[in-house]
């Protein structure tokens, strides 16, 4: 019956995959999958194995892959689209893997990179040598959005010329340190430093944490592992305390701020808040590359869900003929969507990438009269950083448990693989800031780009075009009126899209004055107070219609583009609006922009009805992105259909499933002494 | 901290246990709870263990609850609610531990008393002498919610007087079978049973798979274990085919239909649908013990989410001074209304047990005629299970995963809990009915009592008063208007739940006739046509107000209720009803019911206005139903409060945390060579 489906299908698979990918990603990405399948330590296991097992393995794995030198430095300033196409591939792969791979091979590396100074140098060697193993320790037991807080000390001891590392008590531990539990011999350990009796803030050490060649914590040190997860079990996560541990005053990652042998404190930066803003800068491109890993992972559950509804039957129009699943009503109206957005947040991911890599370019090659642009670049891309992390993960989140659902007893197998992906993308809505943290961020920085605007009379700068809606903000507040008929035209509901954005931030502004009217909150208490249905709605909708107005300009600018392919992901494209305007419509009729009560009718029958043409589209859909079965690695997600036969496979091939276990046996012997 | 705001709530928490139970069920609950905190074995590993020690463990803890004798029939029959109370109790504590123990106690033994006879008593004999192990087989590989198309064969051989079992292919296999993985001596297998040429449709047999002596398959069967699952690794589920396996056949288990010696087919049922019907019934009764499993669940995520948010501390007004993250508009608008579904639908879940209780009273003791009345209540029934089966698990599972992320980081530990409760409430979505079929069983119920009142003009019957709306629904639609102000008073909400339901049956009356006029329709096609935004929304919202109706008249009839827990409890209704209404607000617009946009400005400050005020009573609130800490095993649900100390403490007892992995030490040594 796939193939069945397959042959639905109104357009061409590989055009469609042309369209959202260069040839060379392809290959590329081909090649990772293909040395994945290569050697029999990748194989997956298709049973759980224990959390040491699995650290264990990962460990192993991870050592091939720094073999296989799988991207250069070179050709990943080349293409640098390469790195994120490896991270998602790695991590569809295994989340664990992906994860010890990227810390051993970029995190401790580029912070040291980006904060050290050639004094650090020959760490980086020691480092690409594997002469020792880099993590990096920031968040603590009681501290993790609020890094300012953060309780580990360093304080300077001139007379030795030495820092000395305190850790004040089990809440100032540093804590989810990945690759610190067994594997890492020196950390980039946040601390507060202290000098002359005054403290200057958090500040970045580096730090020898264990013996290279005994793996020996040093005195006055105690790190281990944190145990275990609900999921990421491959990766060794550890906890760090100090005791009065001294290290050398040359330690300090001085690139922002150092402290001179006599305790002399210097730094270019006027503030520490500055200063500590600038240190933490590096955070932001880790929030891009996990939106593209919550998509591989939204890819793959789309591609279990949707291949497994296309060959599931049951019940049927007569009785003894069962039908495939995928034609129910409830089951493509619920799937469908989730395809749609695959199809609009991973190009989305993709802009913000790209956006990424124009303000590492521009940062990198800067001039003086580049300072301003650089700056607004930097404070659109963390908006928009921080917005797309917080939906994709979220998206993702909800789609695993909906397509798990979608595929009944079976999704709940372990074999399905469901269980896995839903555990691994989990704390991705929290590390690298909480997302509804994250949330705050944006909505910050949109309040503030209003206020200027509408204060200074000067255009709105947005180098990425996110922000310029304020410029006609009034406009589209007093002009925008609903024309939304049956037939739902996307023109129609850009409109109400637009409309909806202009309309909360409009909103969250009032509240904003109405707060500070009172006089007798603080700008925490303010801000906190304007965050639900205000500041937090803002965001969401800021980020959503980023991402449409980002896909259908995709599919509008791409003039060599193929017409059914175009006709499809119109209709991906409507989908999805209609989706996120259903799930706002109280804004819509608060602000009276609906005022007609058919219109929710209109848009639930002709989200219906999409729904049902697409479901004939489905399958070839997610062939477009669908990673090869070794990658997959679920027997509902078979790329040929023949799940049952994967079952039954699977089955066979534990070695547990045909014995008698010995707290059996046991019982039996006492029983027949009876 | 934690103290501090138990402190601040405006009641007392043992008053307001005692609204919500008699002292004979708190005293029994105390007593499982003490039995599973007596012996080590029942201790909770905070560590995973691989699946096998898990099933071991598991085997192992129902050999001493079986011991223990935790609820004798005498028990049960004098006080219902004890069952229930029991199995709570044992799924808060561990769902495998839980799902072994009811299944080795009631499923299989219930099944043969409900639908045996006489000849068959021996073989509960056996069964309660634990000489052999039983389980219930009715799932196959391919076949889960249409049972009528199951594959498995019983074909009657009259010269041997013997059935003939046969499974055609792999699909027929049966699957999912709890128990059956290794422990199963007999199962109860539902086959297609022939005779005479005929097919008769499923009948039950009793059917022995392994020798209970050396628990060798007999030829003929192949059984195993279906290996891991995404949780309820404690138990064995199985599979089962058959190859010309032959049975006895008076192992038909015989109650509503029997084969003659001479292959004569007998029974009092007119249809083999009817028949069908009535040897399903006994499944019924499991989605009101699944709703209290669910609940279960969800008062160890309440606990853990609220006592956490009322420690962890991050951010604060002024710098270095941190508040409590559930002082956060953000955090408490995402937990209290939670916490409110808590009590809104525990009552519910109650309350439908009652009512089957209710139902089994009058079965058991039923003369000719109370049969109307009997089948009346057998239809509501089984509406109200289904929905509130579906209502209590979804929730819950959401409810899993907005608690596990307002924990931050540390609610992705192993030790938080989160993890488990998640993976173990999710197959209740689909297991015992998938919740979006179920939900199509309640919305057959209603349309047709609807057709029936509209057509016959005779009153509703509805025994459990969850339907008696249908004879007001007219005068609702056309009288009801909105009367909502920024006060939003109960009253005022619940009028607008009440049209609400009335709107939604209505419509699908009308979508459903509209549908049918077409005439090309069968009625497979026309239900399936029905079903997003009609179908699937009445059934949700008839079970939702059915809750908030039955809370509502919890609180109003206790005459005796102090007076400051009804004040809370009002403002939790509030609040449930509050975000049911917000989820269903297109409705009311599309409707008509609202007409001016600023209702729901007005919602959503009430609402925001009382999550504020409820973070207050959260504390105790969650007391109230709170497991001692050996149950509820979370390391941030503690009940002293102390999160970090039991973070440090769990780390600390886990052999693992310091060691140096061999791996590593292989390294070290290859690296010491070179």
């Amino acid at each position: 019956m796939l193939d069945e489906y397959r042959s639905r299908a109104s357009f061409c698979t590989k055009r469609m995959r042309n369209i959202f990918d260069d040839e060379e990603s392809q290959a590329y990405r081909a090649k990772v999958w293909s040395v994945l399948g290569s050697k029999p330590i990748f194989r997956q296991p298709r049973f759980p194995i224990s959390v040491h097992e699995y650290k264990h393995l990962t460990y192993m794995r991870c050592k091939e892959l720094i073999k296989a030198n799988l991207l250069s430095d070179d050709e990943m300033f080349e293409n640098p689209r390469l790195k994120i196409v490896l991270e998602q591939c790695l991590s569809m792969y295994d989340s664990s893997c992906h994860a010890k791979y990227t810390l051993s091979m970029t995190v401790f590396r580029e912070t040291i990179r980006t904060l050290g100074t050639e004094r650090h140098e020959y760490i980086l060697n020691l480092d690409q040598n594997h002469q020792i193993f880099g993590c990096f320790a920031l968040t603590e037991l009681a501290h993790g959005s609020n890094t300012k807080e953060m309780r580990t000390k360093a304080t300077y001891d001139p007379s030795a010329q030495e820092f000395v590392l305190n850790t004040p008590d089990i809440e100032g531990m540093k804590f989810w340190v990945g690759n610190l539990g067994y594997q890492a011999t020196h950390a980039v350990v946040y601390a507060q430093l202290y000098t002359q009796n005054t403290c200057y803030g958090l500040h970045p050490f580096v730090v020898p944490i264990r013996d290279p060649l005994t793996y020996r914590t040093f005195p006055g040190v105690e790190a281990g592992d944190i145990g275990a997860k609900c999921g990421w079990n491959g990766i060794d996560n550890g906890f760090l305390l100090f005791r009065n541990y001294r290290i050398p005053r040359e330690n300090l990652l001085n690139k922002h701020g150092d402290v001179l042998p006599d305790g002399t404190y210097k730094t270019k930066f006027k503030t520490s808040n500055k200063r500590f803003g600038a240190s933490l800068g590096a955070l932001s491109s880790g929030r891009v590359g996990i939106s593209s890993l919550a998509i591989g992972s939204l890819i793959n559950c789309c591609t279990i869900a949707i291949r497994y509804s296309c060959v599931r039957k049951q019940f049927g129009p007569t009785s003894g003929v069962e039908i495939p699943v995928i034609e129910y009503q409830t089951q493509n109206w619920r799937l469908i969507p989730i395809l749609a957005s695959l199809y609009v947040f991973r190009t989305l991911a993709l802009s913000v990438f790209d956006n990424l890599a124009e303000f590492y370019a521009l940062a990198m090659s800067r001039d003086e009269s580049d300072q301003d642009l650089l700056a607004d670049m930097g404070r659109e891309l963390h908006a928009l950083a921080c917005t797309c992390k917080a939906m994709c993960t979220w998206n993702t989140q909800k789609a695993c448990q909906e397509c798990r659902e979608a595929c009944g007893g079976h999704g709940y197998l372990y074999a399905s693989g469901f269980g896995t992906i839903r555990n691994d993308n989990d704390p991705a809505c929290t590390f690298e800031g909480d997302n509804n943290v994250l949330l705050q961020q944006a909505s910050n920085y949109l309040l503030s780009t209003c206020e200027e605007f509408f204060s200074s009379n000067t255009p709105v700068y947005s180098p990425f075009g996110s922000v310029v809606f304020i410029q006609q903000m009034k406009t589209v507040l007093q002009n925008n009126r609903c024309s939304i008929t049956p037939e739902c035209d996307i023109k129609d509901l850009m409109n109400a899209v637009e409309w909806l954005l202009c309309y909360i931030l409009d909103k969250s502004v009032r509240k904003v004055n109405q707060l500070s009217l009172r006089g007798n909150l603080s700008a925490f208490d303010l801000k906190n107070a304007a965050q639900v249905y205000h500041l937090r709605t803002l965001s969401l909708i800021y980020i959503q219609r980023t991402a449409i107005v980002r896909f259908s300009n995709y599919i509008e600018n791409n003039e060599e583009m193929d017409e059914k392919c175009k006709k499809v992901l119109n209709k991906l494209l409507l989908v999805h609006i209609l989706k996120f305007l259903e799930e706002n419509l109280n804004y819509l009729f608060e602000g009276n922009y609906f005022t007609n009560g058919s219109v929710n009718l209109w848009m639930q029958n002709r989200l219906i009805d999409l729904c049902a043409e697409l479901k004939n589209e489905a399958a070839a859909l997610v062939d477009v992105f669908a990673p090869p079965d070794h990658i997959l690695n679920s027997v509902l997600g078979v790329a040929d259909g023949k799940v049952y036969e994967a079952i039954n496979k699977v089955i066979h091939a534990n070695e547990h499933t045909f014995i008698t276990p010995s707290w059996i046996k046991e019982d039996l012997i006492e029983r027949s002494k009876l």
